[in-house]
């Protein structure tokens, strides 16, 4: 199967923080929410936010917005939140450890049932309350655990090897923090997260700001 | 100040991962570089790539490419990459650590020189070489160091209170990886990480895949 482009790729991107302002809002009590309001919370601009959320389906109300419950659970849907995931985590350093005690990951469905390390010291330990094993028990305990999700926090010279094992294990998506770009077959999915884009955006809003200021 | 928006966002996000690309073909005794080459190796479209790499005002010669030493310069001006920034890091918890020890940021002019905390039992240490100092210091630390850049990581029940000191110390710009939405004066660029964005990109990729299958 050939690799699948995402065309929607800065709308889904921007989803997980939609549905931070709608909990929020539901948690104050209100019914409705308008795309107006979450377009300001995030400095947006409103037809950016409708078309944002047309891709879930769901079409708005004249006046009245969205009706808040079927905003989330139309946004989760779409996103496949609204059904729990195993995920497991390769590699329990400081970024492993951070990750398995992000709470947010909890209100998506997505839960870290197990870590791996090659650390004796960390083996037989948990994390934020994740087990860590061995990772030569990586095979067997991804069957048994019936992961599909795995993260992969480990040093770069490592990435490729435990992603063949990992392959070789069943798992279908990896989610590869490292800076490896990895060689996997067609039918696996990777979402590679580069700390730096984000660097890159702050590093534009500041020469921006300074040639404005010039 | 108006709060500015950055429309080319997702081109912006994408350079970092182009430099990557760009400097492994020079290190690998390269002179050019074509569009074409680096959308393979990222799975885009060629007529993207080349759309990135406009707004930073290089042209492509036909057949040839991109020179990859003025590419490099090109990029790296853009992003303001090619003047060293000093930047701190509140909080030296697991996520403030990986910061701290992540490679990429020293090829992309970004110096960690100062860690803060509250625990007294990282005050005085060091992590990967960064030092750590108390949260009560950072006032006349900061103005000492003359850091614009303030790397968030503190739990999310003190990240306001925190920002409040770093805006009132002289800093300019905030790298916010708590899930809070900072209130800071319109002069002051936040740029908020949320890590959820690429597990909602993970997440669609698996729904697509699921569908395709069934």
């Amino acid at each position: 199967m050939a690799k699948q482009k995402i065309s929607a790729a800065p709308s889904i991107r921007r989803l997980p923080s939609y549905l931070h302002i709608i909990r929020q809002a539901r948690d104050d009590g209100q019914e409705y929410i308008s795309g107006t309001v979450i377009a300001q919370e995030l400095h947006l601009e409103p037809i950016q936010v409708r078309k944002d959320l047309a891709i879930t389906g769901i079409v708005g109300k004249p006046k009245k917005g969205y009706p808040i419950v079927a905003l989330m659970a139309a946004i989760e849907h779409f996103l496949g939140w609204d059904e729990m995931q195993q995920a497991v985590l390769i590699g329990a350093g400081n970024l492993g450890t951070a990750l398995a005690g992000y709470q947010e990951f909890h209100y998506h469905g997505l839960n870290i049932c197990a870590a791996f390390d090659q650390d004796t010291a960390k083996i037989g330990k948990s994390i934020h309350g994740v087990p860590v094993f061995s990772l030569k028990t990586l095979p067997e305990q991804i069957r048994n655990l019936g992961a599909k999700i795995a993260i992969l926090t480990v040093p770069s010279a490592n990435a490729q090897a435990v992603t063949d094992q990992l392959v070789e294990a069943g798992i279908t998506a990896i989610w590869n923090f490292t800076n490896i770009k990895l060689k996997v077959p067609d039918s696996i999915i990777v979402q590679k997260e580069d700390l730096t884009s984000g660097y890159a955006m702050l590093s534009v809003m500041m020469n921006v700001r300074k040639h404005a200021e010039a």
